[in-house]
């Protein structure tokens, strides 16, 4: 997608550097964009646990090319060896996120049939991009079923402006390009449907406010920051068309684990009658769970998360202090909306209603493992 | 209420300084606590303005002192013309607060009988005592209505610990001491029955993780800071076993405007069982409404307290940018939580049920204006 005139993606090889990786560090946003060079095992490993490069498809895309870059620095005797250690080491980055390994995964199953130095570095890199390319399919054509929803509502509000709700970033920087909850946005901006966006400040981390909404300016689609608590006030009043968001980790029947406060929302949209979809690649789909509330374990993070905020002071990131010094906060990162209140989930083969045999239509390939 | 060891009131006098009146300066908290002496007109009017003081109750409280010490300064000669400019100034110190009208008219009726600037003085300092001791009374009547409430949860649950969840602060702070929804919370714990409050930092302006947190944490009630959006989360989990909040304004039939977010925890209470209770001092009811959706005007707030943030950077009060520069916001302060969602109203005479034959039964002298 666009930064300034420019188009990027979150990760990308440049020719005249055939051995590194760049990414934009994305712990700057919105205040600065830089354009990292990542050469070594040790610096892509760095960049996922710094979170330099967050969000769960970017993660296993940014360990795949982290793959290539250890075949390329890989001494000749020991090849295997240093292959196998660099997994382990990268895999240690972040050691809950799904995407990441299975990414090693699919990089070791092919490094290990190399035959050679050389034929290990082609073999990585092309695995690394049919990974990248895989991802840019799925959420583009997320895109294209979630437009067909925003047209719909577009047409039944005769061409007047369509509000989308997002919570979170489950946008292009979390992915290679387009995103997920983003896609059929940006889609539906280059359809010129008319759409605004309101966009959750998605506290504590923050990330609609320095994320998402930094993508939506970029690409200059109409968008407005909130704070969390006002959702539902504008839904009250008439102010959202539909709300759209990504998800961690989705069970076969429909309950969506999402970052914390989205359940809020989707009890405030069916208050009013507002359509809540879930942008959801069947990556994110965990065909063994039957109950999110009971089932899905909710990370609890460092509370200073919740006690401080970063920001920019005009010349510099600055991080304050917001609580007193002697209250202790509590920091869950998700939650999860069960299925009763999710409209329809956005996968890459189509929508599906939030249930198991809506799911298993699109998906019949996990009938078995119920 | 306790700050440090000793007890203090939000605003107060002192022997040795008969014609001054002393506040805390909230706009520090919880990172200083300083105390400011007001000695004119024009320190009580500034004080309201930029928010030393705030919360309807104190503003109202506050204005009161400052028609005192108006009294005080007054030229003998155009004594009544020094009076009634000072109220109109102090009235245009914040327009939309009910409680700073209504003090205000009550010390213009009693300086108007006054025969003398000395009367003029004692009967205005009277008439700040009457309103002050009414407010505490109001507050700690409300508190003794929810312990009853909180003792019976205590009860179901064996003396287990009760969780109770605030959202924003309807503390001591915002009154002259106990607070609203915090009176039933101090009361519990003075009498030993086990509580911990889950306290709503409350985007934008975060009075909850800055005075609630800070007013709790003084008196030693247990407390644990979140992010507005965590609510959800510890309702689906069992860990919240009541809601209280206060209310900027209560229809007659018991629909709550209260601080943006309010609705979104009602919601998630309602789908879990849990109860939600409102603490509404009568005066906070304007029994001249019935739909507060429609009918109650909310006030829209700067969008810079949306896109920025106070806290305290180690030395000093800072203020950082949260949002890309180019991304606007929306700031909404209050939303209505409808009475369908509201298991009960806590006034200075009782409990009603959030309907308008509940709260008339307690308030039968509102019968004849709906």
């Amino acid at each position: 997608m666009k930064v300034g005139q420019k188009k990027y993606r979150t990760i990308w090889m440049e020719p005249r550097r055939p051995q590194s990786v760049f990414i934009i560090d994305q712990r700057l946003l919105p205040h600065r964009f830089v354009v990292l060079e990542l050469k070594t095992v040790e610096q892509v490993y760095d960049a996922i646990l710094s979170m330099k490069v967050r969000g769960a498809p970017l993660i296993g895309v940014t360990a795949a090319f982290g793959m290539y870059l250890a075949a390329c620095r890989a001494p000749v005797k020991q090849f295997q060896k240093y292959i196998r250690d660099s997994a382990a080491y990268l895999r240690s980055s972040r050691p809950t996120a799904v995407n990441l390994a299975w990414a090693l995964e699919q990089q070791l199953k092919c490094l290990a049939q190399a035959r050679s130095k050389a034929e290990a570095m082609n073999l990585s890199l092309e695995r690394a991009r049919q990974i990248t390319e895989a991802d840019v399919a799925a959420c583009r054509s997320m895109g294209d079923f979630g437009l067909a929803v925003i047209r719909t509502l577009s047409q039944k509000k005769s061409g007047k402006t369509v509000n989308i709700l997002t919570h979170c970033n489950a946008g292009w920087l979390a992915c290679v390009d387009w995103g997920t909850a983003t896609a059929p946005i940006y889609r539906a901006y280059q359809e010129k449907i008319k759409i605004h966006v309101w966009v959750d400040e998605t506290r504590p981390r923050n990330q609609g406010a320095s994320l998402t909404a930094w993508e939506l300016g970029q690409e200059r689609v109409p968008h407005t920051v909130i704070a969390d608590n006002t959702g539902g006030h504008l839904m009250q009043h008439g102010r959202v068309d539909m709300v759209i968001v990504g998800t961690d980790r989705t069970t076969r029947t429909g309950d969506v684990a999402n970052k914390i406060g989205t359940y809020l929302k989707a009890l405030a949209a069916r208050d009013n009658n507002i359509p809540f979809y879930v942008a959801a690649p069947s990556s994110s789909i965990d065909w063994k769970l039957c109950d999110g509330v009971r089932e899905i374990p909710i990370e609890e993070r460092d509370q200073d998360e919740v006690r401080m905020i970063q920001g920019w002071n005009g010349k510099k990131l600055q991080t304050v202090l917001l609580t007193p010094p002697g209250s202790s906060a509590c920091n869950y990162a998700f939650d999860v909306t069960p299925s009763r209140l999710v409209t329809g989930i956005i996968t890459e083969r189509g929508i599906a209603k939030a249930s198991e045999s809506s799911l298993l239509k699109l998906f019949p390939e996990h009938r078995a493992c119920s």
